[in-house]
């Protein structure tokens, strides 16, 4: 247990960051980006946080991607200047689109639709604000997008959009795919085959006569797995930043790399069971059960000591709303730790975006098991 | 569709809530609670607003019950001042809780070990707040409490809260599964359990000369069905005043009677899977999937039109962060609605208390399909 009180004198549930890991995951990340020689955008989907971003970005000015207009509100107003809004855009939010971008932020859209484009292509006419457009490509059928190879749908979109003045900034793919594989050979695969759709997509773009100066892909996985990003400008990833248990069942980051955990204190016992209730519930942890479907079912978390490493076999095995019962991995011959009521324990959690989502700041750990910082977070639309 | 055009402008996605039929919710539990002869404690914690509290309390003063301390602080200073947190106290939440009390609000604790009985009469007799405290009973082996049968251990606690100077006021007790139930006879049976188990803790604590004034029972489903409340004083229930997906599933609810759905917006197609992409991920729906284990999977949700109808069949498929994947239900015969980029759709969820949790606010819609209110909610802890 660290030397320090803050980790027992804290109110919980409460967010703990690891900054020193989370400063070795994203330089881990910009290492592999630069050798591969293509620019980063990280995103910020994941932290929602000015300060992770400002460890995360190329520099404090960005670039970086974002989820929601929030989002480009908030790191707008904290200087980011260089964003893009990774989510398809719907026609009535082109306004605050616009109102950002005139705050002084170049924030781009993406679309892959005629309709959109039409939209996009409208309101630039109208208002004379050049919104920059990517058009969304479909890396691997997981979401949005168009198919690489419909060439036509491309460049109708293409067309639209630069037919009202906007700004045809690119195209932009996501292997979201990906996270279902766990095994490097395999995402580097798809890496390859993301590579290769951006890089079609493009082509089919300027072989029309249509800029297409970005080129710009990214899942965790792929991002971390991929070996060569020729014709690729740029990477986005984000939950790499954090980790997560989901992650580290896809091999995608190492369970001693996670930033994230939740501090929380024993309120109860259920002996004849084998219980330990603690009061994280999936309120504290989410309701985030991703890793139900892996080798290795992690229940709502996996439980630590205060210095974060993880009692044997120990796990949330269920949660209410304030509530998660603890208890021994089935058939596990571990022995249940002794935590008394008032304990502390740390829990790692399956899914680091939607567990932070919980909280609105950080209590960032410093080398010696103390609160060195408390970060602020957003959430909302 | 309604002729207000509240619903085609605001910004998506945001979470809807219908007054009226929250004022009938209310009103049906607080008629039966009538009949059967007592008081209602409604638990605030799906609502987390002072708007709904006030609608759902018997006075503006309370009572109510509580999940959070930051609820707490909330609701005292707003006026509520006799609530329960109903999660098991821990230590180090003593001193804010005196806080809380000092304040003005009646806060009482529950418990169900002599260790946590220990503390708060050694804070007591420390602090001079004499907290009310209720001891934690086990209904159904949910989750906490004592058993009501074990005499001993509930004496011990209730004689070592009384000896600091702290205050004995009853029992609780919380069938919690019942909400695994789906029949209104087994679930009146489930009431009964609970009724029994109460009265016959409240009784060894009389029978031992402690006081027991408060005998309070409640879930959404036993608080709803249960015919006879002999020698119970309170009922507590909170996720029925809103209902959801899961709650309809078993019953415990009408789909007509659901309160909350949220405002989304189409931004994309892809046409040959038969998928309509809508701005509402599971950040905005949570990453609630109960109804997956239940009779009918309405993944992330049911999707209706602005009127709130369900389209036949229509559900969120599967979600990632920010986008929520819509598709018939498999195997259906419907036909998927014509819904370009742009139609606003409303999204009935699984979970009323972790949808609700995603949000700051509620936009509450009148009659006639407009917006006549925001109501600010919390979070956190």
């Amino acid at each position: 247990m660290p030397g320090n009180t803050d980790l027992l004198t804290l109110q919980t549930p409460c967010l703990l960051l690891d900054e020193a890991r989370l400063r070795a995951n994203v330089a881990r990340m910009k290492a592999h980006l630069d050798s591969l020689g293509v620019a980063f955008r990280p995103h910020l989907k994941t932290a929602k946080s000015l300060d992770v971003a400002r460890i995360a970005m190329p520099s404090s000015a960005g670039p970086a991607t974002i989820s929601t207009l929030r989002e480009a509100e908030y790191f707008a107003a904290g200087g980011v200047c260089d964003m893009i809004y990774a989510v398809g855009i719907a026609p009535a939010k082109l306004g605050r689109v616009s109102a950002i971008r005139a705050s002084g932020a170049d924030l781009a859209v993406i679309l892959d639709s005629v309709e959109q484009a039409d939209a996009v292509a409208a309101h630039a006419a109208r208002s004379g604000d050049a919104i920059p457009a990517l058009i969304e490509v479909d890396a691997d059928g997981h979401r949005s997008g168009v198919a690489p190879t419909d060439t036509a749908t491309l460049v109708a979109i293409g067309r639209r959009v630069v037919s009202g003045g906007a700004e045809l900034r690119g195209v932009l793919l996501h292997a979201g795919d990906s996270y279902a594989l766990n095994d490097p050979a395999a995402i580097a695969q798809a890496a390859e085959a993301e590579r290769v759709a951006a890089v079609t997509a493009a082509e089919a773009l300027r072989n029309a006569g249509l800029p297409c100066p970005v080129v710009s892909v990214g899942a965790t996985p792929t991002a971390r797995y991929a070996r060569d990003l020729t014709g690729v400008t740029e990477v986005r990833a984000g939950v790499f930043m954090f980790g997560d248990l989901y992650q580290a069942g896809v091999s995608s980051v190492a369970m001693g790399d996670l930033v994230l955990s939740v501090l929380a204190t024993v309120i109860g016992h259920q002996k004849a069971k084998g219980w330990i209730i603690a009061d994280a519930g999936w309120m504290a942890l989410s309701r985030d059960r991703s890793t139900a479907k892996q080798a290795v079912d992690q229940g709502y978390g996996v439980v630590c000591d205060l210095a974060g490493q993880p009692y044997p076999d120990l796990i949330v095995a269920d949660a209410n709303q304030e509530h998660g019962i603890i208890a021994l991995r089935k058939g596990s011959t571990a022995t249940l730790p002794d935590l008394p009521v008032g304990s502390r324990i740390r829990i790692l959690t399956n899914h680091a975006c939607a567990t932070g989502a919980q909280y609105d700041r950080y209590h960032v750990l410093d080398g010696a098991g103390g609160i060195s910082a408390i970060w602020p977070r957003i959430n909302g639309w």
